[in-house]
């Protein structure tokens, strides 16, 4: 069990969802945002965090032993904000542990690193990275430095490309990555308790009937996903008449992360 | 759910079982042959066809917007009659769906195509195809006609290469490549809901113990077969005595079939 | 050295080209076509023969101990005439074949069977194919029936899935893809001096810069071949203007062959 | 069920967890060390056997018809005895079963052919073998000769590459590579049964949820095992406060075997 | 031909290689770097340009059909200087140049991206990236942000990982990553002729004996680099006096960028 | 350049052949036999070597730098000598040089690891082994002693599966595999400068028309074969009229070790 977990981006989605789970992982829980929390538990301290200022980053870390980094942008975000919160954001994260006995990181990156996929092709996290936003591109770059550091300075992480983790799938393709939460604090504690993770890239996905992502470079981690979206495949066949074949939002597994325009041109 | 299903070659064994659960799937079911079906239910209408009359088998479209391409010669069988139903019979079918909107197509295609395969070997989709009969390779061409009608046109297209479709197995070698009929059936409906297809290939294959196809490369289908031919292992095993390791039946996985004479010589 | 050689479709370019230098292969060739060839030399013997016509074929075959097939349709056609020349004719050709001591078969196949790659891709003779043509499709028949009739028959044969085989590269499709006949004479040499050919296939395409395939399972041959496009590069760089990025033309191997009508269209 | 199965190797741990099952899979069952075995069961014989002595081992074959064959050191030793054991042992071994009548062997290979893999790298029987140990290499030489009789002779074999087949694991390593005695045997009797083994690898583990291996190109087999190891984990946890990642023990898919001396440095 | 080029970077050691050669490519020549140049041929003009200054970099591109991107840092440096001129400079370049019609672009990557794979590893451009440095990661960065481009926009972008491109190799390492000039001129010749390049990358390295990297998946190019360092051989192995075979800097492809501090540290 | 080089196997063919060369790539050269050897030039000291005794092996190691071991049995024999020579001999070997500083280590294996191989299948180093013959599987242990003395004790050792080193190609067979001394010379010259090999196998051959090995893997080294049996093809194809496709001698790649009976049956 850790003694201090530090999880960033502490007051998004993903965040509040695990927020309940995380006292069987840790004794006290360090939550950091840019937004501020108020209803904390008894194990739980918060503090504010831009970051892209790596002062903010630095004092997040101290008597930390895991971190589970879900902070910065999340959704398609013109440039500057990305390169703020996803460039510079986790470049300042892992120079943080460097500085600080290296507390092994878990590294909320997005199955949007490979989202020019198209559906009918079965990706691996060995295959090379077709980011379908600029938001994918700085997931790549996070995964290069997770790369870089365990190579270079020993920092373990294990970085998981999330799929769809909210309540529950709306269509097709968020069916077939939808990402139940206790399957996502199954992996984090599988992340924090295996002896030893190198940097391993996993995508975070439920036990889902249809299956885009083939995960068995992992197994060593022992995760095995437990929860389905296959319970809402009727109202998702219900409501999917939309659907056509040669829509590029059907054929590429970005979505419409995929066809948007440029934001600037949003 | 479909507004009316075409499933040719109605009248054989794998069409008599799928019958019965088809108005799962789709309002109105036409049933081609060229034997005579007269026990209709009554969402089924009958229409006797020729598959190697190109107006034959475009009589058979009005309406349609679902195909289970079941027709066709399904044994080894001398050329001229393969050559009819199974090779002039596709393109045919092919045809008539460009001109009637491209309903989607559920090819009935078979694990023929690679019996040259030897049992040790595990075989997925992408391998190159080893047919075992002129039945086989006329399975070959039509996989190749479907790959052309989508590449080129937009005809989107299942095929199925189905293993051992009838009720139980009756050696190691149907153990293996059984397919029940339940398990079939959500095949096809998973074909049918899909929102793409493309073309795409599948072994039709239950759940059994042993093992030879790889179907990972389908897995964005989310067909889940939940049918095991393990149940009749101990009498499979108890009627086994002949089978020797050095026989070519035993060796290869298209048995009888890769070790069968030329049709003409038989 | 061979006794006699068979080459059918010895009328078209490609035979035309090869006649001058069989004479270092074969004591005797026996010429074949559908039309008439007159200019005969001592060593050559000329038989019409329509393909389609199992006796015609069976009687091309007195005493033959090698066959180079280039007989049949060569381009797009309407699917009645790429049956009888393609489908049955190829068919006609193995079973004269087995009925005749096996001699082995050089078949003239395509690099149409996977036309509609991407010239991005590097593809070798054991990916799936991707035809762009009915005349692509006819040669997977023919692939697969020279893989039936070796693993059941144990007749041998070399396809070789011709590029373009005239005098010089038209556009830097044809420069990728040019095959000098010296190369294929060597091509076909060597086809009948190893000592087990089983069924091969390989690309026959000349050593050019630009490079879409990869033969390198067929290296056992022992081909080399040492012909070039790159002497006509210039040439071709200047009337390439024409060329744009986005023009399936210049995405698709097939070239015009993927992005033809069907040919009842045109 | 066979007749008479011969298990050398029988006083040693693996064997003794078996012999109460074998009596599910021969009517005789055959025991063999260079230990005295007493407590025999009435279809039990003992028959003190010194693997390196070619009379003693040609002595072991009468009237059998299936072989188990465990025999021989089990652990990092000095080379003379994993020679006279591992070497000579299974040299003679499969001579004796040339000469009578070629009886189905299985093979107690061991993980050690490839304990250097690290724990991270997901392993397969195709893949080159990385010894941990003299005795890693012992075994090495005994797939080797597996691969030359059934190649060459037609004896055929299956190779199991033990895990840690003991009553429970007792660290991270061993609850990966777990193997229960239910799933061994199950395993051996697939391996008898089976139509046809050829000379076939398999990696022997149980269902755990940590796993390095994978078997698929062994699916034919049928083998499903059952137990797992995860009813431990929680006890392993508590106890693994000692491993850390930078450790070789931890680093490296053999654990101890990977970082001992020469055994003569010990 | 093109009319105008942009080159940046072209104060740097590349740049002025290849000035000499670029009258062969272009009419016009844009040279931009932030250290002024003086030495003007009549094709040439100079624009001062800071990278990460969104409007310098558009200002450059008016009436550009070509670029040739070696701007920004090209060793490891502390991570503010690496923001600017390889992540907002990399952005800023792409973005300008889907501003003014798109021009095809040569992205001058680095072997840097996978310098943590070791020279025992033969590494194309499909595997995992392994950065070296940060500056690693920001190519890491820059072939992803080409990747989006072209999937999303049609941007074309050949991405070449420079080996090293200097007059001659001055130990085992350079002297297996050696780029001649007259290569690199080469490939940046077929990079703007190839009808179609989408993104491609590729390593730029001249025909060398040693060889660590494999590009045949870029070999519809038709790229054969002609120069060699082996005439160095000698030269360098006369110095090699030095390296050992355990040392990290002979272990890794990347040498002492991947054994070199953290630039804070230096 | 070696001070002092051991050659063991020196009176055997391949010895004899690399022993005028020798003298370009070390000072001195201690030649190691069963057999006497008197011809010696003044670089040269011979010493008598038992490989199977372990004191002999040792003395020869006395400030020996380099070490190309080509002693042992060359051929298909009983398995005495096998056992003795090959087993016992390359572990003395191995010892022999991890108590005398750990000179590198060229390893004589042998093409008959893989000789179970068709000529249709294209072989690289990372593919199971399937020896022909005990001989074979001696080799087979060679390569497995070499890996785990690197992997743990740090000995560095080239294997070398040399084909057929003879002065000219007698058959097809021979004709794929011949090895030209000059070109053995260089690549044991590579083995030895290289700055690591670690544990590297690689197929010795010359550059041959006929190919059926990939060496790509071992492309660090810069090894160029620059002999080729191809001068002697005419011949070669004049003899060959005994040769059969379906003849096992000419179907798998060890040629009649494949197919010899076992040595006691002689």
């Amino acid at each position: 069990m850790l003694k201090k977990l530090l999880m960033t981006g502490a007051a998004g989605g993903v965040g509040k969802s695990l927020r309940p789970l995380l006292h069987r992982l840790a004794e006290r829980v360090v939550l950091s945002d840019i937004t501020e929390i108020s209803d904390l538990s008894p194990h739980e301290t918060f503090r504010r965090c831009d970051l892209g200022d790596r002062a903010h980053v630095d004092a997040l870390f101290d008597g930390v032993d895991g971190v589970l980094h879900l902070g910065g942008i999340s959704l398609e975000k013109p440039f500057d904000l990305i390169l703020n919160g996803n460039i510079v954001g986790v470049y300042n994260l892992f120079e943080a542990a460097r500085h600080h006995d290296m507390p092994r990181i878990i590294f909320a990156s997005s199955n949007h690193v490979t989202g020019f996929y198209t559906r009918h092709e079965r990706v691996d996290p060995s295959m090379p990275v077709r980011p379908d936003s600029l938001y994918g591109v700085s997931k790549v770059f996070g995964e290069g430095i997770a790369s870089l550091y365990f190579d270079k300075f020993g920092q373990e992480c294990l970085s998981i490309r999330i799929g769809w983790c909210f309540p529950k799938p709306i269509n097709p393709r968020t069916q077939a990555i939808w990402l139940g939460v206790e399957d996502l604090f199954d992996l984090c504690e599988r992340g924090f308790t295996a002896p030893r993770v190198g940097h391993t890239i996993i995508y975070a996905v439920s036990d889902n009937e249809e299956m885009w992502w083939d995960n068995s470079s992992a197994a060593f981690l022992g995760w095995k996903p437990r929860q389905s979206s296959a319970r809402w495949r009727a109202d998702v066949l219900a409501n999917m008449k939309l659907e056509t074949p040669t829509d590029p939002d059907v054929i590429y597994q970005g979505g419409h992360f995929a066809t948007s325009k440029h934001p600037d041109d949003e």
